[in-house]
């Protein structure tokens, strides 16, 4: 018999993902029913993303796993109705679609890209910059996401030092852990980058206090979520030069309003939330693994933590 | 008695070089009289720049190679009164440098960073982008710069193929030599970065068929030499779109002259020679040993083919 497979997610997104997912369900060697409309009480998984038709997981009572299409996950967590297991998405696609922005605004802060593709008085001016390995860069978060951006930014020749709940070890990467090596972190990093999971002990994780240990003239890279920010601090510190720059891709409010300060300030470059994305192909072949493994009696992948909040 | 180095480079060099140069040389146990005014029949190297008071290497009837601060050596091969053995600058800090503009430039171009950059009319568009993989780069050049840019780009994620004169060998890069490969090198490139020295051969290498050889919409990365294109076909490709976006650090005139059409062109960031320069402490090195090595009857390092030009 079929395994029934529901997809909620928004608009446009079933166009996208169902020929992927049909194909790596078949690759998979998996008889898949896969619709928008299977009745709770038949579905088997349920593909998942908010904004959908499902938001009360109380119906799906025989439902065995919820697999999410983002990576992140605060929004669903919350969710009281949610008891089945849940999956976020750790995609390869996702994965390197984040280190190429990472990596990219990294470079361009470093060798101050901006003021030659914006030269309106045509000057030509040589500066001598310092090289990579005397430009210290630390990133929040060394989950799948944080890790290999560390990785490439320490392969680029910057000191990478990495930040994360947990203690973690990472070639070539200075790695802290705890509020203690939150500050540390901190100290003296001319690029932070924002990569941690959203949760109540992160949330305004770069308030004024954490800005005020950044070198002077430091720039902020936030392809995380947008309430990793205090944004009243930043905008602060970029008007008072304490931070030179932040290119911003997430906000608490998305897409960002018209009116919000971010927009036309001269100090911040918005990235509307395309650090990163799920990609169909790829994320289709983690989903399928996953009720792969669910149908063998073998653990789920990249499965949330509840109480952690990722 | 000590080794008379004379130093001849543009005015200013001298008080950047001075320091790390005697440093230098008393790490590598060489007891040096480094000065701007010896006698020609009494010096025995030349640390050397075009621009300086030398240009008339005939009385330096005693000197036993000139070293040169910068890698490429184009104007310096042509003077036939240097008969003396020559070397090229290869400086770690200069490949560093050369690797980070260039693998900057690329992502930036990769991931769309000027739409972004300026952003006038404050879009919120979000669009999928391909990913690195699917982003093939054609390096022109695989000595030391070409070569490290390629491994970096590859590293990114970037399939990277290499052209260079001679037959060479990367991992990880598709390297192609000789004429043919020069064509198989272009065809399809979306990114194409120039580094190959300037030879008789290789001026004008991006000519008009060489442009039309590269996917539509390709981006040119010039950190090499202004010779290497014909100014004319690039103007003419931006022009109708065939070419993208060019990034020139290089020119046939530099200072680039104020009426230059790059300067205003809205497809074209000029960068004011700055891709990559030597650095004087790392460069220092480089020419202690090599006058370590003369001393020593050793072979010297990045000795220059005077027929090969480089």
């Amino acid at each position: 018999m079929a395994i029934k497979v529901l997809f909620s997610a928004p608009d446009g997104q079933f166009a996208r993902y169902r020929a992927p997912l049909s194909q790596a369900f078949e690759a998979a060697g998996l008889t898949v029913d896969l619709a928008e409309d299977h009745a709770p009480e038949e579905t088997d998984f349920i593909v998942f993303a908010p904004g959908g038709q499902v938001s009360d997981f109380r119906p799906f009572t025989r439902t065995r796993a919820v697999m999410g299409l983002w990576a992140g996950v605060e929004s669903i967590v919350t969710n009281r109705t949610l008891t089945q297991p849940l999956a976020r998405m750790v995609d390869h696609g996702m994965t390197r679609g984040m280190v190429e922005y990472v990596a990219g605004h990294a470079l361009r802060y470093h060798i101050g890209m901006d003021g030659h593709i914006v030269n309106p008085d045509h000057e030509w001016a040589h500066r001598t910059t310092p090289l990579a390995a005397d430009r210290p860069v630390t990133i929040l978060g060394l989950g799948a996401l944080g890790a290999a951006c560390a990785e490439t930014l320490a392969q680029l020749g910057f000191p990478v030092t990495g930040w994360s709940r947990s203690p973690k070890t990472l070639d070539n990467v200075t790695c802290l852990s705890g509020q203690d090596g939150l500050h540390r972190a901190l100290e003296g990093a001319q690029i932070v980058v924002l990569l941690v999971p959203l949760t109540a002990e992160t949330e305004n994780v770069l308030d004024a206090a954490a800005l005020a240990r950044l070198a002077p003239g430091a720039f902020v890279i936030n392809p995380g979520r947008g309430a990793l920010i205090d944004d009243d601090a930043l905008l602060e510190a970029l008007g008072s030069g304490r931070v030179a720059h932040a290119t911003l891709d997430v906000f608490r409010t998305e897409p960002l309003p018209a009116d919000h300060p971010y927009w036309s300030h001269p100090r911040v470059t918005v990235t509307p939330h395309v650090a990163s994305e799920t990609r169909p192909v790829t994320a289709a072949r983690v989903i399928a693994e996953n009720v792969r493994r669910a149908e063998a009696g073998e653990p789920l992948l990249h499965l949330v933590d509840r109480d952690r909040g990722y």
